[in-house]
């Protein structure tokens, strides 16, 4: 356990389809995970990734960048910390990788990589308005509809997902992460 | 365009789990990837890799495993050319990225990463008894709903998946892949 | 350029054979690293990478472990922010593309790969009791020999070797850095 | 140990500056590897890689090439198999774990790191006008000295290097890796 908190947070890079709904939520992730004290983890990208790390930095919070590109310059104006890999979108297993949990706003394949991995590794997984594994799970076959059911944690807001966050890796909720 | 036509076949790697009905898919698909002069490119461990790469070479195929470890003696004993990577679970997007198209039998998060890499990549994605990603984006915002719909091409066995493959190799089919 | 210096150590990582000598300067270079409000980088693990963070945290620095596993309790007790790749080896390009500059202090063959990434992409490089590629020139073709000479800039002691890691930050010394 | 034998060609991608005589090394290296039946593995680009792949092809062998880039169509022509990687210079660990021996023609950083990697790796690497790590152990504190001595087997031709790998490939010489 890493002495200091870290939560990933994933999501669409891509600013200009970010809804204001979306980068609003985004934002307040940023914000209440910077009020808890922890260190907020991204792709150090634009869209739900700039969004929370300008929402922690607003709140005095440290930030973190894994970057896909070789350039630190490539880092949205809200990163303290790049790590520039030049490992393209493999990348995105360290973003995983690196959070006690992972939040999860909106997002595309890139988020659903991340998921991917996060459940792998049995990391908690909050999510909003963003990929449904429990959905999925209907139409695989009858001994797989249980693995995933409740897999990725669902919540309609901000506060809610840090707060489901801290619960999980605070010991004061069970997180219902079980075989691959 | 690479010279060879690569396949790349995905899926669960727990052998044990794995139905007789998912092994014989696998195994047949293997068997078509062969028989039409491609090569087979795999994780290079159990399961479906392992029943998909015994089907190549009973039809005289070629065989790649990118495995996940330092030690080529971890492939399966189909594999003709091992690919150490020492990246763990990173190595799924280098499966992802080194096929012509992507056939994916069965599989669990591990094999989701992959249908996410791949699709991020535009690269054809052809399930069998897989992950649906159609289903999913019933479940998401209505401006995203369209563009995942349709974008694993779903069959029912492994030769109308390899024929599917083939095709849209070919240029005989369209690939519906449009925007990430 | 990130908001906060970021300055990377490496070295051996096997903490048995580190002699005492070598111990002591990479615990300086931690605590001169910190005492300068820069974060400190490395692999995580043991020797060089632990004397070095152990200084930083006697001065108060902010200190990140880019891990080889995907445990983030393998860690050493002085990382503040673990990051567990699970990229084995292949983590070391991630610490030689972290820091603004890359401190080597004595190292085998993983210091070896981190030094060339490090020059590769024109980090500043300084050294103590390390890899000495301007000797390595001399059997170099001799279009090759003037290339690396001098590229790793070669310290005796801590406060010299991060002394000089600012300068070239603050561009106050020009880096000799040229083509790869 | 993997059912065909595959032997890594490192060196200098950089086309333009090789010379005739450096690139005549590669085409036959390349050759003599073809001839004795095993697959050539490469960083898939131009310089060494493309000359050796050229010499394998004229051979009649088989060629892989482990691209830094996500686009198969950055490799060489001469390459059968491409798998594009989209890990930058990462790639390069896999290029050397992936070789039953290394054989580096000339080169530059890129090179050393890959060396640096086979070895770490105990992999048999053989080098012609290439890094020389004996050299550079002179340097080193005394009680390295001896580590790195003779880690790269020094030849003077083509042929005399595909024989000493071969030779340690199957066994009838010794290769003095010892620790890391």
């Amino acid at each position: 356990m890493p002495k200091k908190i870290c939560i990933s947070v994933i999501g669409s890079g891509s600013g200009d389809a970010l809804s204001p709904q979306i980068a609003n939520i985004a934002n307040e992730v940023g914000r209440e995970i910077a009020k808890r004290g922890a260190v907020l983890i991204c792709g150090g990208l634009g869209g739900v990734m700039a969004e929370a790390a300008k929402g922690a930095k607003e709140k005095g919070g440290l930030t973190i960048g894994i970057l896909p590109g070789e350039d630190p310059g490539s880092a949205n104006p809200f990163i303290d910390i790049t790590l520039p890999t030049g490992l393209g979108f493999a990348r995105n297993i360290l973003v995983a990788y690196s959070g006690d949990a992972i939040i999860a706003v909106s997002g595309k394949l890139g988020t659903l990589s991340e998921i991917s991995y996060a459940l792998l590794k049995n990391k908690p997984v909050i999510g909003i308005h963003t990929w449904n594994l429990e959905q999925l799970s209907d139409r695989m076959p009858t001994f797989e509809a249980q693995v995933y059911r409740d897999r990725v944690i669902r919540c309609e807001n901000a506060k809610e997902a840090v707060d489901r966050a801290f619960a999980i890796i605070e010991n004061k909720e069970k997180c219902q992460n079980g075989s691959n």
